[in-house]
């Protein structure tokens, strides 16, 4: 049961997504296809980055992912193929890989060479290329021959949370906001945990509001369940299901949680003050 | 076949539907995974139970639907493997199944136990409880090896239309408005039959629109169909698929339907005067 | 491996789809259904026929095609399976076919007659009427088994661009527009280049932006990949995937693409002056 995961930016309106999934059909109609998202922003990486790396993981190794954002072809840009923690990804060498796989090394890089005879005629890189590559890969193909190794891929970097000495101030800031409202930033527990070591307390300052307690569950503000209704509303910090630090209103929705009750969007700075 | 549905207010950007997906694929790779919906308003329990009810049963018998609707995980809530009409449903006991079966008995109920030995560890319900007992059903295995058998489930109770004798009026209520901005009421025609048995005429009162009539079916206004653009905009009222009353513009839309042009949203009231 | 496909202007949020699909699953389980979109614009056919006519070649032949989109079930109005193209397309007689197929004729056509006998009973046509009909066709079944051989289906046109003989003017109009604000007009390529046959030089006026330059790819602007995001925001034209004139902006997006930078919605004129 091979399985080919499709991500994109192309909505769910156009014919775009139904073409790819009728060309996989095409070439291997055994292929189990799964959608992971088409309402990724228009060209939006970080985003990409973020579902991406967290939806992966959850599929059998093997599986391979289609990422069809910011893949426009051009003659002067790669098209990769590259095998990571035992998945295969397909992309246009546009620095994504490097916003996934911040912490990882791939095990291949292959740059994609089937399409360099007919350059020309490529209007639909997901179709025209991506497709056949995890058609020939899910029938037992190996990369080598859709392609010819290559050392590294186009590395770009996101915003990193940092730590202020002076003012011992861990500074990170908003990379998502989930369908709750809920948001997530870019500290990890890790680097909240290497900080803490030194430090008695600490405090999230986020617009006047104090939070001085990270739960594990974004359940676990509710102390009494008899009375869970009386928590509805309720502004609380945790560490997800990613092990990073998210800001959330318990019971909060898309249009009124975390993210407009505080007035954040992506890219706003969190502050953790310790002492 | 085994088939495993979703229903979800997850929306289709967040990673967890697809979390969701590739854990069933590792668990059970012949499953059949069909999506119902996951775009229910966050944690509205309401719209999840009336589309839930009127999407199940078209699934064949012994289907799995998992309900992924207010079921973050917390230690003092139960949750559900429910045995209802020849189907399992997978829920958080969040009084969902009393809502969507408010007219039936469930063959049996069952409170999931596989998660007691790692309770402290649940960070996404719907990943760690419900897709291992959904996967283990649809490998054939039995309910009892999942949970132990309970009497009963959370209930609580919807809006119900009631007549008010003096003024000889039945009164309902939107719960429920569609794609085209048709308001689907909670007057079934069970209802409102008993009621007409005892009168002669009745008047459907909206927003001092009345209507005299209830069709059958969405097209009976138009009585010919060569001039049908001229119904076009047309208000009627209709017991609709699951026998409720409907009241609709005919070909309108979800931002110009019966919605927006009576001005009714869920929870308004609908009048039925008797005479 | 049967294949279904689904099109509808259902939304993703009602029940329909899904009951669409256990419906299939309970009379045909072996067919693949794969979702083309759900999203068309209430009763839109122009909107289906241009989405249906770029998805449907991707699939393999023999693929069934539901188009649910204006099919709520009137006895006056018929019901159609349509054979194009080696494909079977499933839709109401109101007109999509001819929309869609309008250089194409079909290979036959046939008045489904199955529902003849309930025709009182028909609540919602497509699982009533064309759910049956396409999992007969999956199953191996014969056309003539459901319906009965008719000559035509109902025939209404969409715009088409014309020529102004003494203006010099190739006048088309905006047809679609895609998830990224791109405008696709009803300019193909072929008539572009017959026109241009008798012409030097032609010139696209579009709320007095010009352009002089049709490109055959989205990315042909970028002329240095090196500086490729100099280019972000760049108008230009191309003849896209389906050989139709589309007005772009260099990685524009929904909400500040082509459309709303241009000032285009669908119906707006899109004029070519040649000399």
């Amino acid at each position: 049961m091979p399985i080919i995961t499709l991500t994109s930016d192309y909505g769910n309106l156009d014919h775009r997504v139904s073409a790819i999934k009728g060309s996989i059909l095409q070439l291997n109609p055994d292929a189990r296809i799964i959608d992971i998202t088409h309402e990724i922003g228009a060209y939006n990486l970080i985003q990409t980055a973020y579902i991406l790396r967290n939806a992966y993981a959850h599929f059998p190794k093997e599986s391979v992912h289609i990422v069809s954002v910011d893949s426009f072809f051009h003659k002067d840009r790669k098209n990769l193929l590259v095998k990571m923690d035992g998945h295969y990804f397909i992309t246009a060498d546009n620095g994504l890989m490097s916003l996934t796989f911040f912490d990882q090394k791939p095990e291949a890089i292959y740059e994609i060479t089937i399409n360099n005879r007919f350059d020309d005629e490529v209007k639909f890189a997901s179709v025209d290329i991506f497709v056949p590559v995890a058609a020939h890969l899910t029938k037992g193909g190996l990369p080598e021959l859709i392609g010819r190794k290559i050392k590294e891929y186009k590395c770009t970097t996101f915003a990193k949370p940092y730590f202020n000495e002076p003012e011992k101030m861990l500074i990170g800031e908003v990379m998502y906001i989930d369908n709750f409202g809920n948001c997530v930033t870019n500290i990890s527990k890790l680097i909240f945990d290497k900080t803490m070591v030194n430090f008695n307390n600490f405090e999230i300052n986020i617009r006047n509001i104090l939070l001085k307690n990270i739960n594990r569950k974004y359940t676990d503000i509710v102390t009494d369940w008899e009375k869970e209704n009386e928590y509805h509303g309720k502004a609380s910090a945790l560490f997800n299901g990613q092990d990073l630090l998210e800001i959330t209103i318990y019971k909060g929705t898309k249009n009124n949680g975390a993210n407009s009750l505080f007035g954040l969007k992506v890219g706003d700075k969190v502050y953790i003050q310790f002492e």
